[in-house]
């Protein structure tokens, strides 16, 4: 069975369990405390040299790393990827964005927040507030026009933009200004077999 | 023909130029000054909305953004990408170790350099030395037991680590400790129609 090293509150993580249980695969989930720093002991740096989570182990001894690529992995030849040559270009190029415009902002603030931290970091999460809104605003712009986002139907690069971007309130950014967000949320939260972040 | 939005020097269209003439599709270059901030023009951001450079222009208002995305679509079906699901999975899985723990410390600091900003950015280079030490590291010790990135031939996940860690010194970066690194660099420096960063 596919093994899921993760923390569960992440939404890295999170993305692999919403498509793993939208594709009915079943898995083993492992919890790693990165606040404790268990991702970067000598035994889990052979999982990821890289020292983050999530890891997927697909066969006893063999890691795949960074959520995206694991997405990829899980979906490329199922109803979640596009099989249109542009159209697989165009979730890969959401999919980077999200990593380095969306997550670097969002996601980092709300960890700030989660771990009590805001205080301490205050400084940092002023910085990251405006290119965190120019993401949003990307995405607004973007779903003010399509239902989602490649191909008007639900892909992994939804799954991938969602995993923060629903949260973001936690990390003080303001969804309410954000209304093509907001339905495209709603959108996404009504597919099939979908589960929170908070799913047990 | 295919057109290239790019900042001559930016190392992430640069792996487009590289892609592009190993597979010997014909390409027009048009310079997109990031400096004067010509990317952030209403007329750019209808090409890609997040106001970056590269963006790939397929046809008449068709346009991709993102330079590992661009890699992927002009790939996917040649040499420079594997055909095992594993190993398509694993050029995906370093394309985005490059963006998120590579580019982010390693070309943005050749930047503060090029630019002439060194030393008005002093504080944010020295917080990025260590991130970026990490990810040649987490480099260094792959290419110890590897020709390449994945399946031990030169693919898109070459290219994306290459074009921004053979100039890391460019950003205050020490090669010198990495010989992996640098024999890799050599190796694809040796590939068939290899074209150099500074090349017109």
């Amino acid at each position: 069975m596919l093994k899921l090293y993760e923390y569960s509150s992440s939404g890295n993580c999170y993305k692999i369990r919403l498509l793993l249980t939208q594709l009915n695969i079943p898995f083993e989930r492992l919890e790693i405390d990165i606040i404790k720093r268990e991702s970067r002991t000598p035994e889990f740096l052979i999982k990821n040299p890289n020292g983050r989570i999530p890891v997927l182990e697909i066969e006893p001894d063999n890691f795949l790393f960074e959520s995206n690529a694991i997405m990829f992995y899980l979906s490329e030849t199922t109803e979640f990827f596009p099989t249109d040559k542009f159209e697989r270009a165009q979730v890969m190029q959401w999919l980077f964005f999200e990593q380095y415009s969306h997550e670097p902002f969002i996601a980092t603030s709300r960890f700030s927040y989660m771990t009590g931290k805001a205080e301490e970091y205050r400084e940092a999460l002023q910085q990251k507030q405006a290119p965190g809104y120019t993401a949003l605003g990307v995405m607004e712009q973007h779903l003010e026009n399509h239902a989602f986002f490649v191909g008007d139907r639900y892909t992994i690069a939804d799954i991938g933009l969602f995993a923060y971007t629903h949260v973001a309130g936690e990390g003080g950014f303001d969804l309410t200004r954000f209304p093509a967000i907001q339905s495209w949320i709603e959108r996404v939260k009504n597919q099939p077999r979908y589960i929170s972040i908070a799913h047990k």
